[in-house]
C-alpha cells in the first residue's frame, strides 16, 4: 500500500506501449489496459495505488495515473499535470466542481455527489444524505489518500458525519480489506429520512445494501409516479420502496411492495408512515418470481407494475442466462397489468445492452399473450455522470410500456 | 383513392410471400415490405389506401391493411380483425386509449394524442391545442376516412376545432394533394396560448412549421430548465422558444434565442411577454453557425447553452455530411459555454443512431479544445410512444453535457 502523497520528483514512471492508444488517452480516455502498458519487473512491483507519471512510448509525459499493474485497468489517469500534489486542495477542487453541478440540480443535499471517474475521481464514490456522505473508496490509490480526501469532503460540503463503506466488491481487486467505518462525525442513530419526489424514504447507511438508498433511479422515480395518480401500483423488487413511495407521493390509490428482505421492507413501511400514507401502503415478503406468480393465480390487477430486479446479468458471462431472467420477469409481470396499465421494467446489468433488454423484455410481454408501446426509456440520473469514451457501458436502463 | 369504408365481404385480399416474416407480423410489427408481398398485376392496380385482407402464404388471413402498391411499405396492419367496419366507432376506441395514456401524464390537453403506429393508426398525427386539433392524415386510407376520424376524434375529445394540415412530406408518396383546410369549427384567428414547463408558447396552427410547436422535446425542455436557475441561456434553433421560454419559467437570468426564420422568434418573444418575462429575452435573427462563430467573436458567454437543429441527417445518403454537421455545430457551440456549464445538443435525424450522433457531439467538443461528462440522455416524450419493434428508430436524441 503506497501510504503517503509521493514528493512528485520521486513518483516512479511508466510507459504505454506503442500499440497503445496515446490519442484516446490525450482525448480524456481515463484508462490504460494491461495490454496497452510496459508491465516490465519494476512496473509489475509497484503496489497497487501507487502514483506514477505516465510516459507514452515516445517518452513524452502524458500525466499523473494511479497504478494497479494486477488489474486489467493497469493505471488511471488523475491529473494531466503529472507533478500535481495530491493534496486535500487537489481534492477540493474536483468535489466543490460536483458540488456545484449537484446544488444546480437538486433542491436538497440528496444525491450522489461523486461518480468516480465522471468527476474525476476514478474508484471513487460517494453519495450524500444531507448531513452525512458515505464514501466508498473502491480504489486502492483513493484508500491511500482516504485522509486529504476525507477533510476536503468536510471542507467543500460541510458535512458533520463521513462514513466508510468498504462493501464494494472491487476493493479486494485493489487488495484492500472490506473494513466499514466512520471517518468523521458520529454514527448516525437509525435510518436517515430522505426527501425525493416528493417520498420520503428511510436510509440506513450503515447497514443497507449499497449506500442505503438508490439516488440512481431517481428520474425514473419520477416518471413512474406521473402516471400514478389514484392506480393501484405493483412496486417488485422494491428495496426501501422507491417506486411505490414515489407513487404514494404522486397520489397512488394504493401500492403493494415485494421484496426478498424483509428490513427493506420495513424501511418502505417507516417511509410510507412518514407520509401519512401507510394505510395506502402494503408490503409482501418473498422471492419475486414466486410472488408474481402467486398474484397472478390470486387473480391481482394493478394500473401500473414496476419490476426493478438486481443485475441478472452482471457479466458477459451472465448475459445469457440474464437475458431469460428479464424475459421470465416481463412474462410473469405483464398479466398483473390491467388494460390501459403501465410496465416498467428495469436493468442495471452493464452486460445487457438497451436493444438487448429491450427485446428480451418486449419477448417476455408477446410471450404473455399482451402487446405494447414503448412511452419512455430512461438511465441513470445527472448526478449519475458518464464518461462519454465509456457511455456505452451505461448500466442502468428502465423501459416504461403501455399495454 | 378509395372513398369509402368498403364492405368487408368486398374488399381485396393480399398475401404475404413465403419469405415474409409472417410471424413477426403476428407478433405486432405494424409493415409489409414491398418484397414481402405478392405484387401481382391486380395488387399492383390497387390505389393507394385501399383496405384489403392480408393472408400469409398459407393463405390463412391474418388481418385488415391498407395497401400502397407503389410505396416500399407495400402495407400497413390496421386491425387484425379482417371484417372490422373502419367507421368512427373503430376510430372511437382508439382514440379514446391515446387520450386515455395523454390524460394520466398531462394535467392539460396540450400534448400529441395520436403517434400513428404505436396509437392504432399508422400515418395518423394528431396534436392537441386545448380546444383544437391539428390532424396530419399522411396515408392515404386515413385520407380516405377522415369523415369518420374527424367525428370521431370530435366525440372523444370534445374539441370543437379541427384543423387538417396536409404539408406532411410523406403525403405525396402516397399520392394525396398537400391542401390544407379546416375540417371543423372555425380556424382559430391568431397564435394559440400553450402551457408547458411552466412556460409560455404560441403556437401558431395554420401557418407554422409542422403543427406549430414541438411536443416532443417537452421533457428535454423540463431537463434543461432544472439547470437554468440564474443562468444566462443560448437557445439555437429556437423556433418559438422551446428550449429558452422553459429557462426563463425556471428562472434563468436572460436567455437569447437564435433562429433563421422572423416570425419564429416574433412567437418566440410574444411567449416570453405573455410571461412576463421580455426583459429577460432577447432574440437574434439569422444563420445559426454564422451566428454562433459571431457569438464567439464577441467574446460572449453562457452557462447553458442548447442546439437543436432541424434533422441534418434525414436519410441514409446524407448520414456522412449530417454526422459532419452535427461535429461542427457542438465545434462552434461548445466555446459559448462558461466553465462548469451546459451544453445541449440534440438530433432529430432518424439515420443517426444514438452512438454515431454522440461521437459526433463528443468529436466536436474536443475539437474546441473543451471536455465534457454526459449527464442525461433524452428522447421524445411519452405522448410519442413507439412500437417497440420500431425502437431503433427512434429520432429524437437530445445529449446534455457538463463542460
Amino acid at each position: 500500500m503506497t501510504s503517503d502523497i509521493s514528493p512528485p520528483a520521486e513518483r516512479p514512471t511508466v510507459r504505454l506501449l506503442p500499440k497503445a492508444n496515446a490519442r484516446a488517452i490525450r482525448h480524456g480516455f481515463p484508462w490504460v489496459y494491461a495490454n496497452e502498458m510496459v508491465l516490465d519487473r519494476r512496473t509489475k512491483k509497484l503496489e497497487p495505488g501507487t502514483l506514477a507519471v505516465l510516459e507514452d512510448s515516445a517518452r513524452q509525459v502524458m500525466g499523473l495515473v494511479a497504478v494497479n499493474p494486477s488489474s486489467k485497468i493497469a493505471a488511471r489517469m488523475l491529473d494531466t499535470d503529472a507533478s500535481a500534489a495530491l493534496d486535500a486542495a487537489w481534492f477540493e477542487v474536483r468535489i466543490a466542481k460536483a458540488l456545484d453541478l449537484r446544488a444546480r440540480l437538486f433542491d436538497a443535499p440528496f444525491y450522489r455527489l461523486i461518480h468516480a471517474e465522471a468527476d474525476g475521481l476514478p474508484g471513487v464514490v460517494i453519495d450524500r444524505f444531507g448531513d452525512t456522505c458515505v464514501l466508498q473508496p473502491n480504489a486502492a490509490w483513493a484508500e491511500a489518500l482516504i485522509a486529504p480526501l476525507c477533510a476536503a469532503l468536510v471542507k467543500v460540503t460541510g458535512v458533520s458525519v463521513v462514513i466508510k463503506n468498504a462493501a464494494g466488491r472491487t476493493r479486494a481487486l485493489e487488495g484492500l480489506d472490506d473494513v466499514s467505518g466512520v471517518l468523521a462525525g458520529a454514527a448516525p442513530q437509525g435510518p436517515i429520512a430522505v426527501s425525493m419526489n416528493g417520498a420520503t424514504y428511510l436510509a440506513d447507511v450503515m447497514g443497507g445494501q449499497k449506500t442505503g438508498l438508490f439516488y440512481d433511479q431517481r428520474p425514473n422515480h419520477a416518471f413512474a409516479a406521473s402516471l400514478s395518480r389514484g392506480a393501484r401500483v405493483l412496486d417488485v423488487f422494491a428495496h426501501v420502496g422507491g417506486f411505490s413511495l414515489a407513487a404514494l407521493a404522486a397520489g397512488a390509490q394504493e401500492a403493494l411492495a415485494v421484496d426478498a428482505s424483509a428490513p427493506a421492507l420495513e424501511l418502505a413501511a417507516q417511509g410510507a408512515a412518514a407520509m401519512g400514507a401507510e394505510e395506502r401502503f402494503a408490503t409482501r415478503q418473498g422471492d419475486a418470481f414466486d410472488t408474481l406468480a402467486a398474484l397472478r393465480s390470486e387473480g391481482a390487477q394493478f394500473d401500473v407494475v414496476i419490476c426493478d430486479p438486481p443485475a441478472f446479468a452482471p457479466s458477459r458471462n451472465a448475459l445469457e442466462a440474464g437475458l431469460r431472467a428479464y424475459e421470465r420477469i416481463a412474462r410473469l409481470a405483464a398479466p398483473l397489468v390491467a388494460d390501459n396499465g403501465i410496465l416498467g421494467l428495469c436493468s442495471c446489468s452493464h452486460a445487457a445492452d438497451l436493444a438487448q433488454f429491450r427485446n428480451a423484455s418486449v419477448r417476455g410481454i408477446g410471450r404473455a399473450g399482451r402487446r405494447a408501446t414503448l412511452l419512455h426509456t430512461g438511465f441513470a440520473g445527472p448526478d449519475h455522470p458518464q464518461l462519454p469514451q465509456l457511455a456505452e457501458s451505461g448500466y442502468l436502463k428502465s423501459l416504461f410500456f403501455g399495454l
